[in-house]
């Protein structure tokens, strides 16, 4: 699953009788592929296509032979003609331009081109989005729409978010895309101008299927050497784009410099991409996961597997976290007046192939502060890479229990218990139950490393995740269950439209014995129209004092990897304009043998509750 | 989907301490691979398991840190212990096995080894099969099941079908695999001995999934220089196994030659594996594609692709014969009383992109007899190259027509009528209706070519074939029809068990406008026991005269590769004994807007009418 993406550029001709020549040029000029007509332009009549395939003798368009199938189907985009509306008040025409848009889909499809250019210019898009759904529905073409990103594209540019209406290009979009039905096959090509626009207005198209972006060389100006180049607002904005791996589209012809050609603007948008953001290394880590939706793990009911255990163990960060909370810890207990130079006893619980029992003695030989160390596991595997760890490199010293940590009967009590039970919504691997059921294992003053965690949530706008949905289908389970299930997933094609807010806390030890049991209703505030796909879930955590690890954006353990977010998606995309408040009911339920969430909206529009009774989606106990 | 197959070979070892070394030690020798012991040899005590991984102090086996994720998913192959026998009568000491059973196999997906190997030692599989089925419901393990070729493995052999019964191997696991439910998971390790054994002892196997052979260092004899060397019916069994691209795996130690290592054995099997029998030209063209199957094409109803008219252009067989036979066609004419100069006529119905009406001008040519060219297509995609074609090409010679050949009115009537419209049976593609629809464009004497097809039909065994059909679900369709739709395939792991038998025959001009509906029963007699999972379906067809073209298995046009054999499945795999007569009953009906096919089996045990009414699948007219 690792692909690293590439810099990728196309050149849009207008019309060209000589494909081949076409191609061949922009090839040599370092473009990677082109937009050529669908069909020749003589065909339009008076604004009335009246060619009908049975009657023409002279062929729509170039032959299927002027390019072999593997050039058709990687280096050509085809453009349905612009005369083509699909709107007009003519029926007659209406019906004539009909015709035409489905010859010229059908032969692209035929060509096997990877996909046809649509052009979007108004939020008039019924008869359209019909016939294009329609079409969809018989093959596995590909469509492009063009939107320009301000309306109109290079007039300055105020953006009032009272003012904008049906004028805005995003409300077009949003309009044309929730007659397709969000289908898969469309995406976005998005046009840019001159003009310079906030971030919020790039920002809203990051959750948008967004593959392309439209560049004219009449944006670009000349710089004091005589190159191309692009103003602040527009470099800042191909920059967010980049980042969803959007290819390029040059169009227009050469006019900053004559005596160098074409190729000097793709060689600047080749170097913007060159400097653009730099990769995380969580980002490098998670490379070809993008918006890839996973199953939760559980490993309380599952054990998990050899490999697992190898790709948590090397993370970077945790296990640095934790050594240096068991050494505070260790460095606390020795300052109280009860210590009397005895071993500290330490058990480790969930101890999984004994990262933390590493830890833990390493942290005592730091301190100089003696331990006695259990590590409890129920996981039989774990079990035997533990005892040959006992026996090969702790010298016996640690005593291993091959049991649940909440069904052992331990022969001493502990001064510090250590666990790594957390799921990337905090909770959602059950370390409240399994610590909570592990508490008869506690002196009275014992320490808990972690001793909290918080979840975090947002809403969210994607159209990526809430697509990917469809492909979650379960036969075991009911129909609704893709929608009303949580994943644990990278973030990419995404776009935030509120900041993130906590939700459940939990704190170890829970002398209290107080319930697990949760409900909390938020709100959020939105600082403009957006369409929501269901919310994003984070944690942080307390291991011990200021000691802390966390996946919540604005607090992020950076080099960390071993949570992505969590993906609470909801039924139907959720319209939501600026001036709104989101009420969103979050409830953690404990059942007999499972503990699930369910999840509602009940503002700007009610949805039904999500997952009710732990139907679509339960952590086992 | 194009991938080479390699040779490969791993080391059977018995048990070993030191698995790194043991690693190091093969590769360095030559193998991929090695296969070891799950649990160490100590864990065994008077034949009772009495470990439990709660108990024991000492690990079970090594520790899974012994070698990366990576080694362990590539390098290993784990044993299962082969004391373990879960079919005891003592209650105790079974449900003890079973116990390390499940340790064995847990531990084996907790290190993600790539297959397990259990021996299957006679035909008492029933406890075996119940514990092995369910612990693969909970993982994607894959298992492999080590069978003897024949029972005794290395005593002399004569195949007597009457006396083989419950000591044949082939029937322990015919009984095993069944009582498993064809488990996709499971799979054969094929133990070859060094008993002659007949082509059909092993041709039977060739429909099983067997991943792999194995073979003993004892079965190795030496030859005149010192090297070890099997003797011919070894060979010749390995030899098969290559065809299914068959891994080995050596057992035993080396004896032959003590100066000369265990490396002289692995060289003998890649030298077999070099000298195998060679690829066909039609085998490297399905690389990729062997037993994937496919629906159907559909060009009457649906239009075809450039792509595909590209692919099956390339075809360097069936262009070559249609152009003979229309030579052959026009020099008959000549001869005709009635022949006076004029243009002989000859209409190209369902021309495509135009091959065979190339194939006529240059028969044309070639008999210097002038001809008046259709060219009659109803794809307008298609339309667009012929256009284009007879511009750059045929000099505007040709006269295109853009309409379905049955509803087109011609200006004259035709002479010689060409069309390629069969499928891999034939007349699948409604090659019957389209040319008896197109009959009014033909003069009292016209030719057709072709002039006659028959379709063919043989019982195939493949489970490989028959565990496929449960990914070819549709939702828009019943349940069964998976089980009851006919699919284009390669055919590769599969086993004919009884030779093809004709089954419908058409001819054409069809003056008399017989009925295209058809009913054969057909009777197969079986040369030794078999599971058969349905019929394979292929044709010949008689393009003029003595020109054919075939892809029958013993008439075969070789180097055509335009079409793969047909598999009509059925629903429940059929045990055949060798005495019994296979009764099959084949219906081709024609309804207003549909073709469909039924089938059924009614001897030795009768079957259900599969597809009946076309329910599951048809062809639309």
């Amino acid at each position: 699953m690792s692909r690293e993406a590439k810099f990728s550029c196309g050149r849009d001709y207008f019309y060209t009788s000589h494909l081949y020549d076409a191609l061949s040029e922009s090839a040599g000029q370092g473009f990677d592929f082109i937009c050529v007509n669908m069909a020749g332009p003589r065909y339009v009549r008076g604004g009335v296509c009246d060619n009908t395939a049975d009657k023409r003798e002279e062929p729509m368009s170039r032959s299927d032979l002027t390019l072999s199938t593997n050039d058709w189907n990687q280096l050509i985009v085809g453009k349905i003609s612009s005369w083509i509306n699909l709107e007009h008040s003519s029926k007659k025409v209406r019906e004539s331009h009909e015709k035409a848009f489905y010859e010229e889909l059908s032969y692209a499809t035929h060509l096997s081109i990877p996909a046809v250019l649509v052009e979007l210019n108004s939020s008039d898009c019924e008869n359209l989005s019909s016939s294009l759904v329609a079409y969809l529905q018989q093959t596995n073409q590909h469509v492009w729409v063009k939107v320009p990103l301000t309306y109109p594209l290079n007039k300055e540019y105020s953006f009032n978010i009272e003012e904008v209406g049906r004028e805005d290009p995003w409300e077009w979009w949003t309009k044309f895309y929730a007659l397709c039905g969000c289908n898969k096959k469309i995406s976005v090509v998005l046009e840019i101008g001159t003009r310079c626009v906030e971030a919020m207005v790039i920002d809203r198209w990051t959750g948008e299927p967004v593959k392309a972006y439209s560049v004219s060389t009449e944006s670009f100006s000349s710089n004091q050497k005589g190159f191309p180049v692009l103003n602040k607002s527009t470099q800042s904005v191909i920059n967010s784009l980049f980042k969803l791996n959007c290819q390029g589209i040059l169009t227009g012809t050469n006019h900053v410099n004559k005596l160098m050609g074409i190729t000097t603007y793709i060689q600047y948008l080749q170097h913007l991409w060159s400097i653009r953001d730099n990769e995380s290394p969580v980002r490098e880590f998670a490379r070809g996961y993008e918006d890839f939706l996973q199953c939760p793990l559980q490993p309380l009911q599952d054990n998990l597997e050899s490999q697992t255990y190898e790709m948590f163990e090397k993370d970077p960060v945790k296990y640095v976290r934790y050594e240096e909370a068991v050494k505070q810890a260790l460095l606390d207990i020795k300052e109280r007046e009860t210590y009397q130079g005895k071993d500290v006893v330490v058990m480790v619980v969930g101890a999984g192939r004994g990262p933390l029992v590493k830890g833990t003695i390493s942290a005592s030989k730091a301190t100089g502060i003696s331990v006695k160390i259990f590590a409890v596991e129920k996981n039989p595997n774990a079990i035997i890479t533990l005892r040959n760890l006992n026996i090969k490199e702790w010298n016996s010293l640690v005593t291993i229990v091959s049991s649940d940590m909440r069904l052992w009967t331990p022969p001493e009590l502990a001064d510090i218990i250590v666990s790594e039970l957390l799921g990337s919504f905090g909770d959602n691997e059950l370390s409240p139950e399994c610590l909570d059921g592990a508490q008869h294992l506690l002196k009275p003053d014992a320490i808990s490393i972690p001793t909290s965690y918080t979840s975090f949530l947002a809403p969210v706008s994607s159209t990526k995740l809430y697509n990917a949905l469809a492909n979650c289908v379960d036969p075991s389970k009911p129909a609704e269950a893709p929608y009303e299930t949580p994943y644990v997933v990278y973030l990419h094609n995404v776009y935030l439209p509120a900041p993130c807010k906590p939700l459940f806390t939990f704190t170890h030890p829970n002398l209290q014995q107080n319930s697990n049991e949760r409900y909390t209703q938020l709100q959020f505030e939105f600082s403009q129209n957006s369409v929501i796909h269901g919310f994003v879930g984070y944690f942080s955590s307390n291991l011990y004092k200021d000691i802390t690890i966390s996946i919540h954006p604005t607090t992020y353990s950076i080099g960390m990897f071993s949570w992505f977010p969590m993906y609470f998606p909801i039924r139907q995309p959720l319209y939501v304009e600026y001036a709104d408040r989101v009420l969103v009911n979050f409830w953690r339920r404990v059942g007999k043998n499972k503990v699930w969430y369910e999840w509602s909206v009940s503002s700007p529009r009610a949805s039904g509750v999500h997952n009710s009774g732990g139907k679509c989606y339960s952590i086992g106990l």
